[in-house]
């Protein structure tokens, strides 16, 4: 994933490290804009650690979808 | 949906109004957790609005499909 080359992206560096919804304290999606050429999926650790995920990645989707699912 | 009893929870009212990717400014899924027993989906519009969606609708689970292909 080439590094962002345009400073108003939030992520900098993505991370391919494995995400569970229980891990998780909060998940950011942001759409692309004008400021930010690429969909941002930002997740909020339980540890507070925050860490940018590829929206592209199947795993990520995955996520997307089971974390709404959570009865 | 009935009005959530628990307090911490950030979502009282959950909003039926249709949400495009273009109209958004960033999506909050949270996750269940001990202090808020449903899984949470917090949309922030590009007025600036914060409205609560339902994880459940069909409309919600394509925007969160959606969001991440935007090419």
């Amino acid at each position: 994933i080439p590094l962002s080359r345009t400073i108003r992206c939030s992520c900098i560096k993505i991370s391919s490290r494995p995400v569970t919804p229980k891990s998780l304290d909060k998940l950011e999606i942001i759409p692309k804009s004008k400021s930010c050429e690429q969909v941002e999926v930002i997740a909020t650790m339980k540890n507070g650690e925050k860490i940018c995920l590829n929206p592209e990645s199947k795993a990520i989707k995955k996520l997307l979808k089971n974390v709404t699912k959570e009865r």
